[in-house]
C-alpha cells in the first residue's frame, strides 16, 4: 500500500474486516482499504489446526494498512463436527468435493464470525462489516452462499441499536461472492496484495508451507493458475 | 424434577437451551425438559460482572434436569461498551427505562450466544434450540423482540447444513417471547422451577445476594407480587 495519512485514517468510516490470513479476505481487506475505510481486522483463534494462518493475517492486516488487528478466543473445537478442529478428522486431499457438504466444514463457523464482527462493529458505530466469502470457486460450505450473507445482514439490522432507531442500516459487504478465484486473485494483485504473505492451507505447517493437496490448496492453484499470475506459495 | 429414566433421556430428540441463571431461562429450560427434550444447557462467561449468575446456571441446569451443561469463554468485554461488563460504567438503579436502550445492553449478545447455540445444535443433530427471551416486561434490548428472534431462525436455516439439505428445519423455541414476568413466574412455579437457585441481578455480588435496584430485580421483584408467589430472592 502507499503511505498513510494518519489523521485522514482516523476521521475515515470504520469498518470491520474479518481476516482470516488466506488469499480472499486479504483481496477483501484490500477493497475496504481502497474504498477509504479505517479498517478494523478481525481473526479469530477457533481451535484450527493450522495456526500458521493467524500470523498471515497479522502479516497481511499490516501489509494493507489496518488500523488495527484483533485476534479472538473462540473455542469452536469444543463442539468438534469439523476436520479443521478435530484431530481424528482427516483432512481429504483428493479433489475438491463436488456436491456435498465437505468434513472440513466448521459448524456454523461463519455465524459465530459475523456475529463477533456486529458486536464490535455497533460499539465501533461501524456500518460495513466485510467479509472474503466466494461462492464460485469454494469448498462449497453453506455459510458461504449470497442467501446466507443477505440472511444475515437482515438479522443484523433487528439485532442491534441501529434496528431500533432505525438510522443508516448496517451491510454485509461481501464483494467477492460472485467473483472466480482467478477474478479475486486480479484484483487483489491489482491492489497491491502480497499474496506470499497469505496462507490457504488447510493443513499448513508451522512454517506456513502449504500441502498443495486439499481444496483450498487446489482453488488457489488454479485460481493463479486461470489468472495468469506466478503462484508464490511455498509447499513443502 | 421427578426422577430421570437415563435411557429415555439418550433417546430424547435432543435440544440446545440457552441458560443464564436467571429466571426466565430456568422457566425456559423447564419448558423444554416437560416437552421431553434432552436437554444440553449452554452458559457463557463473556466478561459480566456478576459470576454468580454462572452458578446459578449450574445449579438450575442440575436441578431441572438437564443432560449435560457447558459453559463457553467468549470475551464480549473485549468490545467494551456496555455496564455489564465495563467496570467504568455505572449500573443504573433508578427504575426500569421506557424507550431508549439502556447502557446495560451489551452489543449483540444474543446474536453472539445464539449463534454458539446453532454451532452445538448442527454438531448434536438438534433441530431445537431455546432461549428465555422476553419481550413484555423487559429491559428494551433490540435482541429480545419477536422480530429479530424470527430472522435469526431463518438466518440459521440458510447458515447449515440444514439449510442445503432442506431437510428439517431448525427452530428458535422462545416460549416466554409474549410472557408477562408475572405470567413466567406462574409458570415456572407450576414446573417446579427453584426460584431461589436462580440469580437475575445485573449487580449480583459473589454470594449471589442481589441489589434489589437494578432494571432486573424491579422487573423480578414485581413479577412475583403480580404472580402471588412469594419472592425467595436473596437481596444484600
Amino acid at each position: 500500500m502507499t503511505s498513510v495519512d494518519a489523521t485522514a485514517v482516523v476521521a475515515a468510516a470504520p469498518a470491520v474486516v474479518l481476516v482470516s490470513g488466506g488469499l480472499d479476505s486479504a483481496t477483501c481487506l484490500a477493497i475496504a482499504r481502497a474504498e477509504g475505510f479505517r479498517c478494523h481486522a478481525l481473526s479469530f483463534r477457533y481451535g484450527q489446526r493450522h495456526l500458521a494462518e493467524l500470523e498471515a493475517a497479522g502479516r497481511v492486516a499490516a501489509q494493507l494498512g489496518a488500523f488495527e488487528h484483533r485476534i479472538m478466543d473462540v473455542d469452536l473445537a469444543a463442539f468438534g463436527g469439523s476436520a479443521l478442529t478435530d484431530p481424528a478428522l482427516a483432512v481429504p486431499q483428493d479433489g475438491v468435493s463436488s456436491q456435498a457438504i465437505p468434513i472440513t466444514y466448521v459448524p456454523a463457523r461463519n455465524t459465530v464470525f459475523l456475529a463477533f464482527a456486529l458486536a464490535w462493529a455497533e460499539v465501533l458505530g461501524a456500518h460495513d462489516i466485510f467479509i472474503g466469502v466466494n461462492a464460485v470457486d469454494y469448498s462449497g460450505y453453506p455459510d458461504c452462499r449470497p442467501e446466507f450473507i443477505a440472511a444475515f445482514e437482515a438479522m443484523a439490522n433487528l439485532a442491534t441499536r441501529e434496528g431500533v432507531d432505525g438510522r443508516e442500516r448496517l451491510r454485509i459487504r461481501a464483494p467477492l461472492l460472485d467473483s472466480s478465484k482467478a477474478d479475486i486473485v486480479r484484483r487483489g494483485a491489482a491492489l497491491g496484495v502480497d499474496f506470499g504473505a497469505t496462507v490457504s492451507c488447510y493443513q499448513a505447517d508451522a512454517s506456513g508451507a502449504a500441502c498443495g493437496r486439499c481444496d483450498a490448496c487446489r482453488l488457489r492453484k488454479a485460481g493463479f493458475a486461470a489468472a495468469g499470475q506466478p503462484d508464490p506459495t511455498r509447499y513443502r
